[in-house]
């Protein structure tokens, strides 16, 4: 007799509640022996591995995916080594469970620990790459959390063949096998019904398109760590430096425009408009990127596409790029208010006072002074890997490596002290 | 036209998210002085405070409360001078908005900062007594969060008298009018459509009885920072100081019983039952406590009421106590897992093992050793003033002051560093 979706997510749910309790005590050499551990494994599965990722391709080219995304499916042992790397470098990271984030005595002799403890459950959905699955069971594991992972229908075989050498090694290293769980059923109404137990889960974690995200959000009973749009702005100051500007700019359109951390507008201030703009839009164009410019630009440099207002909203995850001409700083901050995502922004600039009101002023999650947006990551910014770039402002803001995926308890140390 | 209140919502909602972004870039000195100047004007307003209390007390009366109720709502000269000495103390906390919270370097010589933001816009819904309208206005100028006041209506005259005082200085302190609202229409209505509007509000506190949190937890389309029940223990382990151990349960029970950090379930080891429960039951029945026993502790102790399973999930918030012989600290840490609310425990003890196991393995807000249940407090583990104490893991846990009412933001200094 066949299961009942209902029932199949409690099974999930109430596994994962028991194995995270476990896990919430497991010792670090524990953890870092199965990273480890696993990482060697890892390239020994390549052959099985790449089996089942050619069964998902196989299946993708059939029903017409495009040669883009076929490639983002696609592992190779270069793929599955740089998996195993990523499990290397987790088990390096300081452990986020027990770490003591204050310790103050206070003026009774009370001594105040803030220590690091697990969330608990985690329930991530995500459509992303295969290597995204072995990052987020290796995430979880580190930072104590038991994880339920459902990934793309179209990776499946890929994902059950990376789980299964990631809970390969569980047991032996003393770490309960339902630590890390995958949901295989493909009905959806499984993670409907997981999204309702906020007694069984304590984060969902949605990670793809923005649909996704608003259906969980909907959904979930329990709090939701949201990875929403990117929608970054680059602003060009009066005083920017124009060789940094062009290299900046076009790092952070071109060195790879389908993520969130890509520049999608580009703000030019008018003083500067008519010797900047054109360099500008040539260098862009000669990366083949599309420019869509409000009217000064159009008159200001050739080849370029007239924008509508949607384009200024617009997170293309292309070559394309939008740019418009403001009046000043203050312009370009109410503009970014008003369009951007809250993501990433950055001001390109060699005045100081303009650096300091537009960091002060901008509330993203990262503000850049002269660098690239795409540095918003946290590898680039010393978290180690992360399981995503979350949009919100609660919890956790920007990358999320494993001291996001933490709370912390107060251990109190008295000595007979009770309240006057 | 009476306007509907649809309309209303998002017109409050509206002035909110407007006034929080000119809030959030007030300087410190001007919350400080608003701060101060409203610790003066406070006990100048007190005949006028004390007039709209008198209708609201009158309006209760008539409408059968109890006393202990009446006077919790009741305010008088010492009650107001203590809010303002709450504004003073809040006045000399650290700001958070601005604070670095960590700033490294990477090796590329990117400078990264986490630096505290304000939250934007918080909506806190609250049963209880006038003097939280203060602190809570006050804590959301000092954290730089606009905040809409939704108080209890047996309140309403108080907390309008209170407001007022608290909006009369904003203004000349340079801070927003609408950074602290007031909804005085009774209607639900509002409060629905509130919660709906995660485009106006980041954050929902709902701080009273269980119905309110349940209930606006399933509405809330934002965050929402809970405050449930505090089914708090004391574990006496066989190694406890029985002098210190009287006096801290003492003082964990009845030193305010009505509060979510006072003892409700006292274990105690089978080893030195015989010996500690009959001292322990007469102690507290010399209090007026009244206790409810397992089995085995009315067979060593006269006068138990004997428990039903329920009292061990009880919060009575009363002069009542459960007690329960348990087998030794895995039973205990087993009890309090089924039971408790992940609130505060204490274990008193003279091994440092047990104590570093207990502390180790419970999975509450706040782990206590040899101490009262009662220093699970925003003022005593050195937070200064708090909102509320969460029961929540997500964002912030256990007592909420400052800065757990921000987020952060990273601030990326460069030098024109690109992506590799």
């Amino acid at each position: 007799m066949k299961k009942s979706e209902t029932h199949l997510a409690q099974e999930i749910g109430a596994k994962a509640r028991l194995a995270a309790r476990a896990l919430s005590l497991c010792s670090t050499a524990s953890k870092n022996q199965w990273l480890k551990q696993t990482a060697e494994r890892l390239p020994q599965a390549t052959e099985g591995i790449m089996q089942a990722n050619a069964r998902d391709l196989a299946s993708a080219a059939n029903a017409g995916m495009g040669s883009a995304q076929l490639d983002r499916l696609r592992l190779d042992p270069a793929r599955i080594g740089s998996m195993a790397k990523s499990l290397e470098e987790i088990a390096l990271l300081e452990d986020p469970v027990g770490r003591v984030i204050s310790s103050t005595v206070r003026p009774n002799g009370l001594v105040v620990k803030k220590t690091g403890v697990p969330l608990g459950v985690i329930f991530f959905i995500y459509e992303s790459r295969p290597n995204v699955t072995v990052d987020a069971g290796a995430l979880a594991i580190k930072s104590g959390n038991a994880i339920i992972l459902r990934g793309g229908k179209e990776a499946l075989h890929s994902n059950l063949a990376l789980v299964g050498v990631l809970r390969s090694g569980l047991a032996e290293a003393g770490i309960p096998l339902d630590a890390i769980q995958l949901i295989d059923n493909p009905d959806r109404k499984i993670v409907g019904d997981l999204l309702t137990r906020n007694d069984l889960v304590d984060l969902v974690i949605p990670r793809g398109g923005e649909e996704l995200i608003r259906r969980v959000s909907q959904e979930a009973r329990m709090p939701v760590m949201k990875h929403y749009r990117g929608n970054c702005h680059v602003y060009v100051e009066t005083t920017a430096d124009m060789e940094m500007a062009i290299q900046i700019i076009i790092n952070a359109k071109c060195q790879r425009p389908g993520v969130c951390n890509a520049a999608e507008s580009l703000l030019v201030d008018r003083e500067i408009a008519p010797r900047v703009i054109p360099r500008l839009v040539g260098a862009l164009q000669s990366q083949g990127v599309e420019i869509r410019g409000c009217q000064e630009t159009c008159l200001l440099a050739t080849g370029v596409v007239k924008a509508v207002e949607g384009d200024f909203s617009e997170e293309y995850l292309d070559k394309i790029i939008s740019l418009k001409v403001v009046e000043g700083i203050d312009e370009a901050m109410e503009h970014i208010a008003r369009y951007g995502s809250g993501h990433t922004e950055a001001i390109l600039t060699q005045n100081p006072q303009a650096a300091e009101r537009f960091t002060q002023c901008v509330d993203s999650a990262a503000v850049m002074v002269n660098a690239s947006t795409r540095f918003n990551d946290g590898g680039e910014l010393g978290l180690g890997a992360e399981i995503g770039i979350s949009t919100d402002k609660y919890h956790a803001r920007g990358p999320c490596g494993l001291n996001e995926l933490t709370s912390y308890k107060y251990v109190i140390l008295g000595k007979g002290q009770v309240r006057e």
